[in-house]
């Protein structure tokens, strides 16, 4: 019988983080892909990705709206509220065998909560790692919640199973993100023509990337913390694509914080940039002299792609790094330090620690033969 | 400065779990209780608590409807969903600086999901057990969205730190019901008079109390459950108070089974009850011969004051528990030949495996004096 | 073209109201059904309206359980702002032409306000008439947010073009659920078999039957309502159906009234029952002697029919009716007395108030002809 | 006994319609404030009023954050929806005797819907009128639902009365929005010199002040309807205060016309502005040569005031003005065309269609008198 799976994207950035999963998933003869698109998914100021999914060829299944205006307290849980209804009425109508819950940000909650209350087997991809931020709140809990676990490193395995799970339910299939990584990495030239007439970045000699999101555990910081990072690129006086924030509690503040900074500065070495479709987002890392900020990006397809990282302040803490990461703190100039470190230095040596670029295979094997199970007891080694 | 300690109740069993915490957070110089009362905890057919509230001197801050219709498959995540809305909207007006989640049933995550994610200090009562149910997961992904832990036992506290949570921040405090536990077992004589001429069970000499609660993991079977633990009290022929199941989803399956019994057999020495205020129940508890089920009470409060206990199935699989309870299955045979093992060994020693009846004091103590912080890394030894 | 029409039916009561118009819908040429069944429709207590359904033959689109607890003074407005909500992303992704709001319910103010808000074209099926209740608000307010009208009476039809309504927008098509009357009284004889084997009525010489719901802007006196009726028919002492009311405000007490009057008296000659299949329903209602309570059956469906009726109280207060209907008061003694007369009196002749049976039809046609805007002004003559 | 009276402001435009009112119900000894302030009126981007609130004196209740990110087809429909839920909670721990619904915002129908749902008098101010837009349905929907009308010119309350409302019911208070009016017209100067420091505009000599909104019926065409303004006002040369528009669906649209042309033109004659006090806004109108655009205030507050108004499109058609308006289509042209016929025409005489300033005090002398009942009949005349 063929197994219904559903995944629930919510953000720009776990589509990206899914994306070869659900190729995997459409392709597998046993496996019937649900693919639902929420929250700031949907909307053009975060990015929207329902352009990128039909250019894809993935069919939707549903969307569901339930993202509220950012720039209040409530938003991020009432955000969650609404989609748990709203996940729970579309798991009924559409009964799936398998929820699939990715990665840690505030929304992803409401897929594992609806999923497991509704006694659903509930899938994780890129549970067991360890970060700051209410994510590692999320990313634990939703652990809990899950039935089946397929986690990005051998490390995050060993922390899902310490945590109790039954480690037959526990798998490392490295991180889907470097599977697209792979694929950018392998391609001796650019060249998917169609799409690249429409969005290429003009890409120039030699540029920055910044992506700096807010941490919800240091809110009252936000401001100061964009500001830093703008001062120091303006001091570096090099091209620039500078990434919009996540829907995140502090999103606000920092568009804020960039919309001041480009009127004041009219700097025209700084591009301020809401999308781009996945690979053309990892070319434009792969060709970057240095990734700055505080996205897992810098971590995972960094480290594969031997990127030169500036990870900022405590957002991705604890998270396991590769050797091309130099961490600092929010402060202007020793970010401007550490960049220069980091242009001198150049590229790193390709690190396999999120994997090596085949991990929608494996989860869309292990999906369509592992026995579902709403009911795996936590068993304390 | 004086704390705001915001509690949200969400059902019956949960006041008489955390009513002497109310009680010290109430009487404390540097505390101040924000009672929210929520979901069955409102409705008369699951045993409304407003009275027993209003009786033992509460103020209630506030009231949230937010059950959905049970006999529904979406029920507990939607009413987890409004729960989430609401609780958003309540904790931005009333702005607590602690919110405490009480133990495991489903509708805790709305309280655990919103205070974490508006950055709230949540504090967690009973986490670190283990069971089975939806409960055991709840549980867990509780413990994660939480910042202060009292835990109701020892393991219970050293399995929390194992899931890498600060041992700071972890507290062995024993379990609050407990506490009303040892009042029901000091009280030489059972005499809050003005009570006990409204709700005063007909003592009788010998009689059985079953508590028997659906189990959402094995939805499917609920019918069948019920219907085993019926017969087996009818073979038994000893006078029983049976209650009514919380409102879990399956609890609708059995009131049915429930009614349809009592139409049936007309059986008139099976009285089903509804509620009754946290003391006398506990002294129902305390006078009974056997207590027989699946639900927590047999576990934790009939440890302490010795009762035995037939606890059936898997509801309360892995929850440490004293030499008083005989475990069965779901089968009328095997239920009621345990029955009479118990009546034949009649009561046994007090166990302080749940603590010694001091929790409440501890808790209160702790939540004014322990410096509050969201921002606590998961740390693993 | 083919033009996709959602009708939204969230009641038992309803879906007998609106069957031959999605019969009508489902067999045109040019119309597709999407058919959504919400609120009570589901729910087993409220007489579960889906296997009528599946045995009708009709698909549904999706499910919507929006119902919340009714023991409680918000569940109303909560039912109504979720079912809001969910409709919302349902419309987004079936992208209905039209939605048919169905009648006067509390909950058909979800379906008009959601289609009207997202600019779908909104037609209303039974407004222009007058009662008492909520439902009199609801009705008048769900025509200021539609943009056709299908009235069931000429005088409804100029009721509404007085309130402003576009003429051309207004057409009197006679009330759908006269349809079915009509197949009933055609049929020489009942010969369902299939269905009458299941749920026939065990048809009896001569009995009553009684359909009486809470009246939401008279709560308080709910349960005395119901208590005059219980004793009205106590008294005349025939074989009686009992309908359990609607899912409105207060109908937890007329159950719980209706449940204690069978306790107490267990009275063999009063059959209390949930739901009947459509058919089964109208036929039930026409070999009955006489029809009591406060039902809109006992307005429509029964002046068609020819039934002796007596209607209680301010519910149906203004409602255009037949000679077939004495009004009467909550009284005990009052209610003895007209069943008394009607019984004497027995069978009226037909009227055709609310139509001559061919409002599906009728709507159906409309529906596919008629030009589709939201901005049909108001328009005062 | 002191009615408890809730008001719900739900944007910014409302707080004006409504602030003398506030003031005296404050000040009435029968009468307490309840008020809350809900959706756009909470967020900075749509000119958060909680300043002016604070600064006017008021106590606020209870802040309801609904507002869905309006980039969205179902965002109205379902800020409603969460507006009815919480509004339920927040009327059940409040008890309000009558609730206050202002005027015909989507978002009204929240505070309607649930009001007369819980059974609780709602009275309605400004209904009556007629419009294009959705508000159209809206506000006559929101007057069926509603027990007390008052209305604010003689046309508004015949309409009601034609409606079917009981004439009993239905008052000709005029428009609170005049009251302010009148305040700032018997200025001789304006002084209210601390909030005049923080928000004064830099009066200059000769401006223009456009106010123009989308309209939610003719969506496709928000872009160009913004842009027709927008070249219009181009053309004139003049110096501009330009308003940002409600929250309404089509917002977003405006907003991207309104930036757009912001980075192109870098026009220094246009001034973007969000929000002012309601008298710096109303002294803004006074002072200005002309207003633009398709805002009631044009309708209302400058026709008492004799400013010059250019209205544009279909969304006040049908509402009653006086002879200071010229009506035009979205057309660069014929708006321009408008104004400068306007300019040469200059200021016009004071007109009282909309009252004479004394709405407040009559709504709160009716509001502490009027007998309460949400039982009123529809009566046609």
């Amino acid at each position: 019988m063929i197994r219904k799976i559903c995944v629930v994207v919510t953000a720009r950035a776990s589509y990206c983080r899914i994306k070869t999963v659900l190729t995997e998933i459409r392709n597998h003869p046993a496996l019937e892909l649900q693919l639902v698109v929420a929250a700031s998914a949907l909307l053009g100021k975060y990015g929207c990705i329902l352009d990128s999914i039909e250019k894809d060829g993935f069919c939707i299944t549903a969307k569901i709206s339930n993202l509220l205006d950012v720039d209040n307290y409530t938003a991020a849980a009432k955000t969650t509220g609404l989609g748990i209804i709203e996940l729970a009425s579309l798991f009924e109508n559409i009964k799936p065998d398998v929820v699939v819950s990715i990665g840690d940000r505030f929304e992803t909650m409401s897929t594992a909560t609806t999923a497991s209350f509704m006694n659903i087997t509930l899938a994780h991809v890129q549970g067991g790692e360890v970060t700051g931020n209410i994510d590692e709140k999320v990313r634990h809990a939703v652990t809990y919640l899950s039935d089946i676990h397929f986690a990005a490193t051998e490390k995050a395995q060993s922390r899902i199973i310490q945590h109790g799970k039954n480690p037959q339910s526990v798998f490392n299939t490295g991180c889907p993100s470097i599977d697209l990584a792979l694929q950018v990495k392998n391609a001796s030239e650019y060249c998917d023509s169609a799409a690249s007439e429409r969005k290429k970045p003009d890409v120039i000699e030699k540029y920055l990337v910044v992506m700096q999101h807010s941490v919800t555990t240091e809110l009252q910081c936000t401001r100061k913390q964009i500001q830093e990072t703008l001062n120091a690129v303006k001091i570096l006086n090099i091209p620039t694509y500078w990434f919009y924030p996540n829907a995140d509690p502090g999103s606000s503040e920092i568009i804020a914080g960039i919309r001041e900074f480009g009127e004041k500065c009219n700097d025209h070495l700084i591009r301020f940039v809401k999308n781009f479709e996945p690979l053309h987002f990892l070319k434009l890392i792969q060709s970057s002299c240095c990734l700055i900020g505080n996205s897992s990006t810098g971590i995972r397809e960094a480290s594969f792609l031997g990127i030169p990282v500036v990870n900022i302040g405590s957002r991705q803490a604890g998270r396991e790094r590769g050797s091309n990461v130099i961490d600092t703190d929010y402060d202007c100039g020793k970010i401007a330090e550490a960049v220069k470190n980091q242009l001198l230095h150049g590229p790193y040596p390709s690190e396999n620690i999120y994997g090596s670029g085949h991990a929608g295979q494996k989860i869309a094997s292990l999906l369509a033969t592992i026995p579902l199970s709403t009911n795996r007891k936590t068993d304390y080694l």
